[in-house]
């Protein structure tokens, strides 16, 4: 069983992320840190705390970086809705945010079980860049680094980027030559990932989660205009499938460096498959069948516990 | 019949781009301007002027700027050999150059026919981008401006960049940014025009033209280790095919932005198909089968003048 | 008497402003800092905490950041030497580091006292910028910001750039643009305030701390070649000296703009005095004979005490 | 007697610049070449010819460049008037341009005879770095290359670029790079010559020449906020004075690059004054008695000569 800290923007994609990773039976979700990108901070963080006690999880919740490390912040609030998650408000709850700042809890977490903890990010890398300036080692203590960011060929928020990277390219930048091998399951990859009427099918029955959650939020999400011919891309859960089972992808290493200078090219991954000296591992080609058999079983058993 | 001037840097892909625009009897080649690109000025220019000897044709030849617009030079003689040829060495000519610079010939030539001539430039844009500045109206006078250069998706000498971008972003800046409609035949298009081996066994049975330029030529081309899977891309002759038949592509219409200041994409054609005001065409399926049928019949044209 | 703490990178300058800052009947420091700089971080912050023991001081010292924001660390062996106090080796001492990081440090100290405590640095703005991200709010909890860095006509480390704010810009400008004041103590100033032959006479008769530290680093920093001609420039010391009495310097309101982008400008402070909206307050003239008067009178304090 | 060609972009300055060069003994006024600068090229061009005129000059005088090498143009309206010389309007002229285009009259200058004619340029350097790039070997024929432009503290335009090196940064880099020693005449230079109520003095009794231009023209200048304590700096004229004599300016050699990249500075001119290799000479101190001597002088020749 693989214990996982997963770092995110809930997010409608993260928030099937979070499911998935809570549903399969091969992971162990040990911490959630929430890091403004999709919708600013107060709604990312809130909407980590309510989906981890609607989905019934126990692990902390603790907010990090409301802005990028550098520049100023953007977001994508026009594709997940102004709080994030279309328009479905989950129960108030009455838990706490852990005390601690998402970059502490990151810390502190992979310092207390070095090389057993995969650390996931599916949001802007600001938490994580923070994460490593103020304590390096956790390059070291981390199992494996996998992020849903970047793209090999197009971007999405702009020709060149992908929303997670654009959206603060210095803290991808620190990430990416931090030392350690970056998965990067960037829009080439999530972009078979397509959750459209077929698969929307293996989704029916799920009860509550079907009705509160997974159909409102795949509604709206399928109505952002890049999502209306194929059906929208559930990134986040691809980078969460890669930890389950990395052989649902073919990667090949890489060196992917960060455009942090360009006019027209900021937030870009700039990625050379050809480099002698990687710094990335980048999937590329998604075994669809499987992944939705993974999504599908995991849901159904985070369902059956809602009850 | 087409009039059509042509701005090159030859080169192999540019030595059949030639042959093609002579050998094609919808189009009649007025110049040829030499800039340096794949290999030295002085090697583009000898080449452009005894290309145009050896094929039996009668268009004034110029030489052009040896060096990018702003930056310093690249070149490609990994790709195309140290003189631009592979190991071919045309015969010597007692021809002349035109006593003109490029810039003037590309200049002089609009201009004495407003509306008539095509301008198609398959190297560096640095000819044109100084023909601009000293003659902005060349924007109005020339037919249509059509492109070899830049990518959509990646690069080739780069990951980001495209080579002709590549040896002079700003030159490429300045022809994108003049005010025409930049048709940019890039190498996601390119790629689809591999001179592999069914294709090459058209080309059988065309005598001087096939032993002395084509074998040779493209067998050193093909050994470009890009080339090796899926043969040598003949880029700049689909420049020329757009030029006789633009059915044979689908072209979309694109805003182009390129790069001129980032530390990893200096040099990338930003290309964005959502812009809502466009500067460019971008075409980006090749119907292979006309592609080919016109190459080997323009070849065929050729190689019997040749005698 | 104003609580101030002190970010460093101890360096020579830094442990003549320590010096100050503790002499001085007006300033109580209530911590220190160190963040990589002059010298790597192991070497500042074992100079913090022995200058703090040597002194006979009681805040606590904590380790920050030994590298920059987001890109490579530079130093500044040459001016400080290999360990950062020339050949000065301070006795070592059993106590030991404050267990908190510097950004941590520096956040409970300005939450537990809001708008009590000065903030001055006078290295790299590496840990302000960690401290900026981790917790918005102390830019409203510091009662004042002060720095020792950049320029408004000309840097030191490069034609365009002082050394603290190219050695992290992108950290330098996350503070500028943190939404406080920065006063801005850079070259201009700085380069009046110069330890020449006239200046040390008055250090004489120091006993230990002169024969010890004053002499041996003042020599020693006194060889950099820039500082022959018209003595060393004591940095630090000024952005000190303006918490202890700002009417020692003429003060003008600016703008202040750090580039990270430029090919050769990287981490220069744009300082523009007409802009609309500024963020900065720039020193421009110090009067030198007060600032001696004050260094003095606390060297001779400090001296006094060590006995 | 020196051979001097002037590219310029008349503007005030320009205009007195013109008048100290016919007017000097010591200089030959070969050619004048206008470049958008100051105003649109329509009215620097118009304004250089109606000028050859007005002084009883006889040198041909060219359009150039009506837009910078790359970007986007500006102006300085706000300082020069609308059309470039204040409220002044000049007699119209039945005179005819030099049918060439500036660039092509700088090479055929030069061409004509190599090592005996200067190149002075008080505009934006567009023309120039046409010119060089179309014919290289300007370089080495050129006696020397002066430009009025530049700063190496703090410039005009924004506070890191003086006007004219803003206005055409990759021109500016040609320049600078194009192998031969460029006189940088910067703005530390040229604000020591300011054209304040003593110099205005002096420049009394020169009849049309004092009524008609230098009066209104002075007045006009003389209210752009940044002139109004000192005078107006006449920044062109201090380029042709080290022409006339090298020995009024103390000159430092220096390595300059331009920095065409960053935010906040592109259009600067980096300074270096310890770089091993050089490629400027910058003047750093002038001397204010003997420049104004040899205006008032030059005026004097020229206002009699008008009559």
């Amino acid at each position: 069983m693989k214990k996982v800290l997963i770092d995110c923007d809930p997010g409608i994609d993260d928030a099937l992320a979070i499911a998935l990773a809570h549903g399969d039976p091969n992971l162990d979700v040990v911490g959630i840190t929430a890091v403004g990108g999709n919708v600013p901070l107060e709604f990312t963080t809130e909407n980590a705390l309510r989906l981890r006690d609607y989905y019934g999880m126990t692990a902390p919740v603790a907010r990090g970086a409301g802005r990028p490390l550098v520049r100023e912040g953007i977001n994508a609030g026009n594709v997940h809705g102004v709080m994030g998650l279309g328009e479905v408000v989950l129960p108030e709850t009455a838990s706490e945010l852990d005390p601690r700042h998402a970059v502490d809890l990151i810390i502190e977490t992979l310092a207390a079980a070095p090389g057993e903890i995969s650390l996931v990010a599916t949001g802007p890398l600001t938490n994580i860049a923070l994460a490593v300036r103020k304590e390096p080692r956790i390059v070291e203590w981390a199992a494996e680094f996998v992020i849903m960011g970047g793209a090999y060929s197009r971007g999405n928020r702009t020709p060149a980027a992908e929303f997670n990277i654009m959206a603060d390219p210095e803290a991808a930048a620190v990430a990416f030559e931090a030392g350690w091998t970056t998965v990067m399951v960037g829009l080439d990859l999530t972009h078979q990932a397509r959750a459209n009427a077929e698969v929307r099918r293996r989704f029916e029955g799920l009860g509550r989660l079907e009705s509160e959650l997974l159909t409102p939020c795949l509604d709206f999400y399928g109505r952002f205009p890049d999502y209306q011919e194929l059906g929208p891309a559930i990134h986040d859960a691809c980078a969460i499938a890669y930890l389950i089972d990395p052989t649902l992808m073919d990667a090949v290493p890489a060196r992917v460096d960060v455009e942090t200078q360009g006019r027209f090219t900021s937030g870009m991954t700039v990625t050379d498959f050809k480099a002698e000296t990687g710094n990335a591992l980048v999937p590329t080609v998604l075994d669809q069948e499987r992944f939705w058999d993974l999504m599908a079983e995991a849901f159904r058993v985070v369902a059956k516990a809602m009850g």
